[in-house]
């Protein structure tokens, strides 16, 4: 059980926590932070918080846990910030999509043991905004928790607690790691959605409208998203996604390589291999969906 | 009405279509053919058609009207068998996912007129096979109709009629600019999601299960259709795929421009006029699926 909470940006990930955290009698009191007065007013008119923030300063001070889900860039500014007025007892966790920038403020600003711990749960989508919250948002999904040598245990347990009794499963990993493997699973595969529509837009509208068939609409819907998001994990993890995307391209050039040589046999095992992998990756799950 | 339809190919295409026409009473009697003898049982026992086919040109003649749903490949040698056995009168379409290479080998077997058009429902899923068929597969759906000059104004008449009759709206489009489309708006998606999971395919598997969001879900489920059918595409549209895979390396490559330049401002642009034009192609469709 907490007493207060401060949750810095009430959109969609911090709206869901708030609600997550009430639904569920997890909390005494939620305060709500950031930069939009219209954000929070709705956070609070849907029950997410049950304070607007006078001051960030100010509301930090009376709380126990801090939970940052602005964007990254912004996250890693106001670690910054609360680094000098945060009580030494209290626990910081964020929701940025990338983590290492943010654990190397909170390690730069924290003396000795760090009461902040970097969380990433695993449950985004292309929409947005506090509308959008709900209190079962991270029910079932995953959370990945990237403490260093230097996090604080207590800190590790107690958002690690937290997140599982929202109904979470965690997975405790490295801030590179993360990054390394988020490059795959999630970055890259947002940069190439918004190719693939670029790839569309030279196309006459109309014949492009009438024959964009539902594997289209499937493999771009990561286009939606955010554009201030994905602007900002770009930024924030430039090098591994980089890296991934030089790996895409040799991956691409090979198949371009088949594809001219006409080679029956390894597109036939390129589509084989990968649609078995695809299975063993998702299992059942890929039709709970559908 | 269609006295006898023989549909070669009993899968979820032909399987479809078979159940939509019998659905609507829009035929007498149907008669699959195919090389899979448990698939043409299973199509009896589903009533997508009332009878097993002993031979195809027997079949054949016997139907005012034949539906090619085979893999692309098939179909063109199917074509080429078909030409000197089907009655004058009879309309021959198909299925196929590509259709310059189909067409083509029309026009060379059919003297003067031709009663050969093809037909793309772009109603694809990566499910396949004839359980998974069901009579409103097209309806609401969008037909592709390729006919040339030399193509038979009562059989593009008869082919157009029978899938608006099946709830599918019509888009006539030229074979060539059909697959210079359909490159860009399905073949390359297909291509790159199955990249996508080769990417993330050499990474630490439990990590990446554990990490891999809906997002990645969304974006590589092509990948899961089948082998045989997109090797079929690869090879019988693969000019206007490399071509598209060309244009796609360079946007690849400015956007690692971005990345590398840190530039912020050509980041959010990319992904700001990528999600608008996303919008515009799908419009509310987008939450249909979800």
């Amino acid at each position: 059980m907490l007493s207060t909470v401060t949750i810095v940006g009430v959109g969609l990930i911090g709206g869901s926590f708030g609600l997550a955290l009430k639904r569920r009698g997890l909390v005494e009191h939620v305060i709500g932070a950031g930069r939009s007065r219209a954000s929070l007013e709705r956070a609070l008119e849907l029950g997410a918080i049950d304070e607007i923030a006078d001051g960030l300063h100010e509301a930090v001070e009376r709380s126990c846990f801090v939970f940052l889900a602005a964007p990254t860039i912004a996250i890693c500014r106001i670690v910054e910030e609360l680094a000098s007025t945060v009580p030494e007892s209290t626990i910081v966790t964020d929701a940025g999509s990338t983590k290492r920038l943010i654990v190397d403020a909170a390690e730069r600003c924290w003396r000795d043991t760090v009461m902040f711990v970097g969380s990433h749960p695993i449950a985004g989508s292309e929409k947005s905004g506090v509308l959008h919250a709900k209190p079962d948002l991270f029910d079932g999904k995953v959370v990945a928790i990237t403490p260093t040598d230097r996090t604080s245990r207590e800190a590790i347990q107690k958002v690690t607690d937290v997140w599982r009794a929202l109904g979470a499963a965690t997975l405790e990993i490295g801030p590179e790691n993360h990054d390394r493997i988020l490059a795959r699973t999630s970055h890259v595969p947002h940069v190439i959605a918004s190719l693939l529509v670029a790839l569309v837009h030279g196309i006459d509208g109309e014949a492009a409208r009438m024959l964009a068939g539902t594997g289209l609409r499937d493999s771009t819907r990561l286009a939606e998203s955010s554009p201030e998001m994905w602007r900002d994990i770009c930024l924030t993890n430039s090098i591994n996604i980089r890296g991934a995307l030089e790996q895409l391209r040799g991956l691409l050039d090979q198949a371009a390589e088949h594809l001219d040589a006409g080679d029956e046999e390894k597109l036939f095992e390129l589509f084989h291999e990968m649609m078995r992998y695809r299975r063993e990756l998702f299992g059942d799950a890929r039709d709970t969906n559908e």
